[in-house]
């Protein structure tokens, strides 16, 4: 028999309360052999987008299997559904308010509304979910519980806008911002890859507009903004030693516009 | 053979140092297969009555025989005595500064004071007991080690003003503030179920003077500071996008005060 | 069979972003029974120089054939080289910047440089090998993969400055700012056993000149910087209530000076 499923969190809580530490002893109180992975704690609070960015950056590089909770609930205690997902091969637990929808673009999903009189701890608070019902389904996924028995099937999950790259018309198309890193970089939905042979471009964002490709910070000094190829593969929207996001107005999930071809010049 | 019993860390260490690594170093290389869970490292430098609060907000959701190694110690080096605990079937390891005060409040303990010379890594530091002492003595109560030969039996352990409410006349009570979380919101030690129903109360803190019960924070705007269960079963004491505590000039451990009933009115 | 080594991991990733997650995940993916204990994610961003102190600091504290991942990587996608070494019985991987030099200054090191192409993930990103490639070379190891087989023995890997004290002429001493704590304590490299028995001694660290002594920060109200053992064994320059760092204007890595003995009243 091979070591336990992972189940990693995702959660808005903080590191300073002791709401992560509560949410490992209920798994471990469940599944005394579960291993638990953080991926963060410090999602900007009740920011579902950022949440959203974050788990389907992460759940690709775990062990088939594992069970991914993400606890951003701002709906807590509200009418918003609990679901688990199985997707791609792994496992997703928490709250139906589209903190999945970047993972559910890249992988069909079977999506079930788990059974709260069946997995949640009695009695189940009006604030704290995660400790209380998420918690709880993911360790009883980890232990090897049907993902069959969790709850009814769903085919409406709740989805935020679409992230993925839309073309309005020839030569412009439509993304979002993923991400505002601690540097104030602008990671956009404009895959690197998928964009990158650009010969002349214009993006849009918030107050920016962006017409400059760079290989490197250093090779852009000065205030101007600029493109450049991020770590995840998408492109982020920068400027040396300043904010871009503050520069632009931008948040996460905004809309970024950008135009290639023959459609860069016209714009 | 099940796994291995969980050790639960709580310190004010910070999470910035090395220090946090290595105490489970020390734990790792007395007992290879323990199992760590991090509580909370970011409680107030110094403050042992945070740290009173989060021990005893988590304890209880971890399974039996948990060993809860908690450091907050401002007086390591000087006299104040190494202790273990065994209370509601968990072992709790720290200084006896009334840490565990809380914990005790809830659970009859038994209270040894650790054997330095039998615990202790040699040389043992004046400045760092996290590592040198209680590190050590949790990690060989994980490992199976008996409680009984920890040390000897004492039954005074240090306590911080107790907590729970006192009726110190019919229809007013004092209870102290157990916590301030991140937003400003004072939580109290009076248990929303208990002053639960509450037709009319008056609630005093610091330079604050309570009045107004909301059901949630939605439902109160404005300046006037409000009374609303927490997550924690707890009353707080919360104003609308503003810290409770500053325009208290509340500190942890301090004194609050309720009057319900006819007195409230009186009062 | 005994529990699986440790992977420690020391990063300037911080923990906000979901980096450490994802290098988590990629050792569970190659070894899913490894376990990982984090030194600290919060060292300064790029500061080479606080990751050395931090890992030193640490490593000896853990059981022997602990792996230490330790990834501070300003050169990350250019030439500098990835390394894996054996010192002190402890497994240390990460890149040759440096990074391991306070290791090296106390153990003999065997040092490889990691064979890329063997151990790397493919696609292989130009901006982050903590996930790519150090990771992989970890958990390889930690697996029981065989040093002998991770690439080419290498003789000359980058130092930073020692900070090991040197005796430039009788009595005369230079040393190093090892790191600056949350404080602004400045430690420096000078061994407080070594040169414990002062009497009368000069030390001198950026615009700060150092005559006084402390056993205790209490003994030491003022503005006068004084001298004080910390909790690393290290001698210390600390003001009261006040950042020593930068009345100093000192920067870790920095020279600090120490005069003894008769040369302490000469200079």
């Amino acid at each position: 028999m091979g070591p336990a499923p992972i189940i990693t969190l995702t959660t808005d809580f903080g590191l300073a309360d002791h709401y992560v530490g509560v949410t490992k002893g209920v798994i471990a109180s469940i599944y005394p052999e579960a291993r638990t992975v953080d991926i963060s704690h410090e999602v900007r609070p009740y920011c579902v987008a950022e949440g959203a960015f974050r788990i389907a950056q992460a759940y690709r590089y775990f062990p088939a299997a594992t069970v991914h909770l993400v606890v951003i609930d701002p709906g807590v205690g509200g009418s918003r559904r609990p679901i688990a997902a199985l997707a791609g091969g792994h496992y997703f637990v928490g709250p139906d308010n589209g903190v999945f929808s970047q993972v559910f673009e890249k992988e069909t999903p079977l999506v079930r509304q788990v059974d709260v009189a069946r997995y949640g701890l009695q009695p189940l608070s009006r604030t704290f979910h995660g400790r209380d019902l998420f918690a709880p389904t993911a360790a009883w996924l980890a232990k090897g519980g049907l993902f069959e028995e969790i709850g009814k099937l769903i085919s409406d999950p709740q989805t935020l806008p679409a992230t993925s790259p839309v073309e309005v018309e020839p030569g412009h198309w439509q993304g979002r911002v993923l991400n505002i890193d601690r540097f104030g970089n602008l990671v956009t939905s404009f895959e690197a890859a998928r964009f990158g042979i650009l010969s002349g471009f214009r993006l849009s964002v918030g107050q920016l507009d962006v017409r400059r490709l760079a290989g490197s910070y250093a090779e852009s000094p000065g205030e101007e903004p600029f493109l450049i190829e991020g770590s995840s593969g998408y492109l982020e929207v920068s400027i040396n030693q300043q904010s871009a996001a503050q520069r632009a107005g931008a948040l996460i999930g905004q809309l970024a516009e950008l135009w290639v071809g023959a459609e860069a010049n016209k714009a």
